[in-house]
């Protein structure tokens, strides 16, 4: 038994000294525990990695979904992060897109089977196989699967055809939250054709809420924000919001009843949908975007009667990413945001649940988190 | 107030007498009661209507959800009845489409506001004001408000713009049920693109079903029936299915993940929807078009993992109700039936309950139903 053990082990316990690298981040031990410093290992770059050099991170509502187990299905210890800005430290031998010092980013994947349809028409987020997400995902390599780790951490490798382009107008703080928020808003705008003529309405004005209002608004379209109440309306405004209507006022949905043709709905938790839905034109289309613990309930009359739509979108693919954040450069757009230190994490959490931030942390990676090697 | 009332309502009454003529038919005289013999007034033909003797009715699901209330709103008494086959027997004065004789139907509605933008993109089933209803709906002549009557009596009185024409080699009572059922089905299929390299399941192989996989198949599409039991697969075939499916082995469900592009659920009662929608592939649409009682119960996760639509769609306009007679035409298509005297309506509607008719009821209105004047 011991020499089947030796046999069995001591070549991977090898390939792993050879091939890996410590990283230091912050990690959830288990489901709805505080993150706490953590050291791991990742691995030394293959042939098409490049190692990137996290500068910031930032924190999206979907990292405490996930530390809170509250899809089902979460491993720990957990490195959240996946609106991921730095540079290019590192490059693999054969890599040709990147050259150390680049000004990168990394989304919410960071590898896809790249063989299936959705794979080939660039839409990796939905590969058959699933995308290997940044963070609470798993790889397999040699045969040998691990988890993945996120963007709370100092340094990230990843294969060159899943890191994104910053480009040089756009501040790295600012830009990380482009990498999730940004393009989860942008993706649909784009599918369901926001642009002039339409009229667009962005339900809630959060960290996916005031990219989305940016966006639709370059795009051209007539944006309204429905929100709770109308405290947020000035800077709506001065996003590109045309309309600002507060959702606690019975009026705003008699006033806006067949109004528009795309709902964007960003808030992720439990909304009366049908109330929603009638907002909808003829052929309207509602998209959640946002992922709600609880069901949705949908009266069939609310979509039947005005062949109205209820759609899902996740993210974008590796290209649709990549225009996002052209669009965005051309454009001037980024998030508002909060920097934090890495530290102050756990709190930051507990005011995304509340829903006091302006508009989304990002953790200064660079400045904040201290590696003991 | 005697001299008042006099003044008042004088000329309506005789407005009354000198413009309706009487007809016979069945109605609920109140929420969930058995239909009975009911003798009301229609109007005397305007300079643009069509009088027209109804030689079959079909009996559409939402026959019985009216009668008996379901959705709410229902005025009594009601002759129910929207899929209306019959022939010409007078018209207006500045009537052009029809001439007396002619073999023609009438469906859902019998008019619309024809000035919003649905109606004017022919989509009068979404009207802004609302289509005014062949049956349980209202009507406004003279400022005077009169509810609609259906298809179960002898004769129905429509403006020669809402009255389409039957194909001469489809017989009346196989058509009948086109009115409502094939529009239905004929809708989405077009609308969500059924045909060539493209994967359609019908679920529920009924009333709406059996002209789905007709037409579908008459599309190109790859059909497949998704069905409770196997019970009904070699009819399927026949239809036209590929492939037929039982939904209460769970290994369908397995098996189908990802399949399809478009669904058309059929089932007037409650399902699983999340099920089915694990169905869909990337982009792929489920479409509601029964309306159950109770509302739909959505995971968000199972819309946005694949960027699927769960959409509604009712009917057809008036020009594509016509475009589907024609199309039925030319593919020989009609629907399965089961013809019945009117005074079997109320044990058809049970059957109706039960599942229990292949595949639509047919009432022999101009056999069957008895005229005292």
């Amino acid at each position: 038994m011991k020499c089947d053990y030796i046999l069995k082990w001591e070549p991977v316990h090898f390939y792993r000294r050879k091939t890996m690298f410590r990283v230091c981040g912050y990690a959830a031990q288990q489901a709805k525990t505080p993150l706490i410093p953590y050291s791991f290992e990742r691995r030394d770059p293959r042939e098409h990695d490049v190692v990137i050099d996290i500068k910031y991170s930032g924190i999206c509502h979907s990292d405490i979904h996930q530390v809170s187990d509250e899809w089902g299905g979460s491993t720990f210890p957990m490195v959240p992060g996946h609106e991921i800005a730095g540079t290019v430290s590192k490059i693999g031998t054969q890599v040709t897109r990147y050259k150390v010092g680049d000004r990168v980013a990394v989304g919410n994947f960071v590898d896809s089977c790249r063989k299936c349809g959705p794979c080939q028409k660039g839409l990796e987020q939905y590969c058959i196989k699933g995308a290997i997400w940044t963070y609470n995902g798993f790889e397999t390599q040699n045969g040998k699967t691990t988890p993945t780790q996120g963007g709370y951490s100092n340094k990230i490798v990843v294969d060159e055809n899943y890191v994104l382009r910053i480009p040089d107008n756009l501040p790295l703080d600012r830009s990380a939250p482009l990498l999730c928020a940004g393009i989860t808003l942008y993706s649909p705008l784009m599918h369901w054709k926001a642009g002039p003529g339409k009229k667009v309405a962005i339900i809630g004005l959060g960290g996916l809420g005031n990219l989305g209002v940016k966006i639709a608004h370059a795009l051209g379209a007539e944006v309204t924000v429905l929100s709770h109440t109308l405290k947020k309306e000035e800077e709506a405004k001065k996003m590109g919001a045309d309309n600002f209507y507060a959702t606690s006022d019975p009026d705003t949905f008699k006033k806006l009843k067949g109004h528009f043709d795309l709902l964007i709905n960003t808030i992720p938790v439990e909304i009366d949908v049908n109330r929603y839905l009638k907002l909808l034109a003829v052929d309207g289309v509602m998209v959640v975007v946002a992922l709600p613990e609880k069901e949705l309930s949908i009266g069939a009359f609310s979509l039947v009667s005005s062949r109205r739509s209820l759609v899902g979108s996740a993210i974008g693919g590796i290209r649709e990413t990549q225009e996002m954040l052209d669009f965005c450069s051309k454009h001037h757009i980024t998030s508002d945001i909060e920097v934090i230190p890495v530290q102050r994490v756990n709190e930051a959490y507990e005011r995304v649940l509340k829903s006091d931030v302006r508009y989304r942390f990002v953790i200064d990676v660079a400045n904040s988190l201290k590696c003991k090697d």
